[in-house]
């Protein structure tokens, strides 16, 4: 019987039998925390009597979430990840020298194809983009995965989900992923990976489909796996920091589900509070005035987003009484995208572009939410409070549609700012 | 009986008699608050019964310590100064495109040579770079200024400070005052306007002098006031938002008291924990370790600062073991620093480069200090707790000794990194 992607690489790094439902102990490629899990991490490691991480150059702590310190709670985790990542050799970087672990590990070739990766943070199944078993879990599993290099994983079923057709070009990852989540619901892949595929995906980024991972979680999946394809080596080959081997499905894999789209007839969608369920087309939501867009995120703060957002602000401004937040993912994207002249089209349009962290995604810093505020913002979650205040609203959308929302003052479809004509897309000079 | 630089100043802004000691009532040029300031002022406004600022070209809201706002409390308040500027059409803007507000208004040429200027914060004496008097005042002081342009002023006795000689390269503004406040403490000037003159003020930059007006409050002085020369009026031309008239002091003026330094004699200096006053060579605090090296602040956040600290950070990496934020004080300062590569060259150093806000500086957000971590600061104060934890201390510098120490990991003289010879400052190239 063929196995699916989640399968195959599950059973690529355990002894044990490899069947959906089976508990498997497996070998672990990579294991990362953050600013906000390692601490407890660390206490789990001492007082599980762990002396030394198992491989120092596959355990990592990311300082994303608080950073720089937003407070002297979190300004005393940064000092404990400091302390331990010194004491232990393993790899940390201050804040401003990363950026958030989702966008920055994969970006500098920590997570490769075929890898099985455990991340103390929910959407760690970003990982999956490149065909990588990447996924969330607890501080004591990860403290376990530190002190082992190993772990107990339960199986998954699958989900195989298939884009056909060509999208406009005014879709991107993120109405993809909505437009599953939309159908299936914050539940409907719970416990299941999901396994993407379909002519569609050819035509977009690799930055797409990291999108689209990382968002895996919001439908309740276990994970997100892209099936590495020519994209996937292009984009890891000058990267990877170790050698790696991909890992394919079988052609005979059995799904547990399936889900078809029809790629070519999406609009660009948002998600309306308070659930990223909640799936409308961006045009049909004029009415929704904004307070604030935030662009950024392990969800949508990649080049191809900031890219995305510079095409529609470039040479315009935010509009009155909105308040733009800009943060890159990374610092490699903030850089390159300093060196594209993208930054600068944020500053001129009236944006705050911060360094690298979460900041306002999870209710963080550098973008928070009053009472009766409303954000478009391109991360995940659209939770009652996820950004501030409990009476605050989220409404998740791509960076086209973000950025069209900063322009119009509320939640707009790109076209009514750059006109129907896709070129205005593709123009490649002085944005 | 000549007029000291602010008794000329209150005399040209007043029908009352002026000298020291007496209280005048004042026209008003300016008057402005930030997003911690405003709320209160605001409050104190329509307690008044006021209807309307005296004039809404002369009224700002300047949102720069908590934003983008750093939690639910501070999008409150953001959300009240708003709500108010667009009800009274005041001046006002969002993060991001503005900045330091004691940075922003004298650079976009709200502060003028000759102004009366009223600022609900401390560091309001920055203005009399200028050659205003500009000076901080309570929330109901400026409430009742933006009611009616008008306000009541004791005037103060003058101490006039002379820089005889030509400095060296390796001296900056910060130096200059530190010098001053190491020699006369903290409470040294009590009340009183300093007055700078002296040929070493010609060697300087217009922005060594307003890290100089900055750091007069840290004498106690009420304000810091340079008579406007060449130099100003070049700075003040192309910026003037309305029409100003300089104003100057009698030759026979009368001061209080005088203090004269040989700038050609100083070193490079720092100011210890937890005191301004704490004044010693940077060369001499070796043994002091630092944890966060934080270039920005309205103290030394501009151009000319962010130059010094390129300078000394170009092709070489922060320490390891230290996290540096750089901070450009305004919207402009970023940039422009963006353009000319410095916040390249910081990124590149392994900076975090932030949004323009007053972060870290008064404990705010975006670099707060743990217990026992030491930091050295391009800012003003370094009070107990000023930057975080009370038992975290700061050390205050220049941005050469600043870069300097992020390089080293020590507080350093930057000498220690660049070597003896003065032109490693002025090289223009690709930094
Ligand atoms: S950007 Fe948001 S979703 Fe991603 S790791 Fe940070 S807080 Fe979590
Ligand atoms: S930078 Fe510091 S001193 Fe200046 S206004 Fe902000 S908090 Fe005050």
């Amino acid at each position: 019987m063929g196995r699916t992607l989640a399968e195959a690489l599950i059973a690529s790094r355990t002894e044990d039998p490899v069947a959906p439902g089976s508990i498997c102990r497996v070998r672990v490629d990579f294991a990362f925390a953050n600013d906000i899990t390692a601490p407890p991490a660390i206490r789990e490691f001492r007082r599980m009597g762990a002396l030394e991480v198992f491989d120092r150059a596959r355990c990592a702590i990311v300082p994303d979430h608080f950073t720089p310190p937003k407070d002297i709670a979190s300004a005393e985790q940064l000092k404990t990840c400091r302390a331990f990542a010194r004491e232990q050799g393993l790899l940390f970087w201050e804040p401003g020298q990363c950026g958030v672990e989702h966008a920055f590990l994969p970006e500098e070739g920590y997570i490769l194809p075929g890898d099985l990766v455990l991340g103390a943070d929910s959407h760690s199944c970003t990982g999956g983009t490149l065909g990588a078993f990447a996924t969330g879990v607890g501080s004591t599993d990860l403290a376990a995965a530190w002190a082992l290099g190993e772990a107990w994983l339960r199986v998954p079923e699958t989900t195989r989900v298939v884009y056909e057709g060509t999208p406009s070009p005014w879709i991107c990852g993120k109405d993809l992923i909505l437009s599953l989540i939309g159908r299936i619901g914050v539940e409907g892949a719970r416990y299941r990976a999901l396994e993407f595929h379909g002519e569609a995906l050819a035509s977009l980024d690799l930055d797409d489909r990291f999108t689209m991972a990382n968002m895996a979680i919001e439908a309740g999946g276990k994970c997100g796996l892209f099936p590495p394809d020519r994209d996937t080596l292009e984009y890891v080959a000058p990267r990877a920091k170790r050698p790696f081997k991909p890992v394919q499905p079988d052609r005979d894999a059995r799904y547990a589900s399936a889900e078809t789209f029809d790629a070519s007839a999406l609009e660009p969608l948002v998600a309306l509070p308070h659930l990223p369920e909640n799936v409308r087309p961006a045009g049909e939501c004029a009415h929704l005035t904004v307070d604030q867009v935030f662009i950024g995120s392990c969800t949508n703060g990649r080049l191809r987003d900031l890219e995305a957002a510079a095409r529609v602000l470039k040479g315009r401004r935010v509009h009155e009484g909105v308040r733009l937040v800009v943060i890159p993912a990374s610092y490699p994207v903030f850089s390159e995208a300093m060196k594209r002249g993208w930054l600068q089209t944020f500053l001129d349009a009236g944006a705050a572009v911060c360094t690298p962290s979460c900041g306002p995604c999870l209710g963080g810093h550098l973008g928070i939410l009053a009472e009766g505020e409303r954000c478009v913002a391109t991360s995940n979650r659209n939770f009652v409070g996820r950004m501030g205040h409990p009476k605050s609203e989220v409404v998740l959308a791509g960076p086209l549609v973000a950025a069209a929302s900063a322009v119009l003052g509320r939640v707009a479809d790109p076209r009514e700012v750059l006109g129907d004509d896709p070129a205005a897309l593709r123009r490649e000079e002085g944005c």
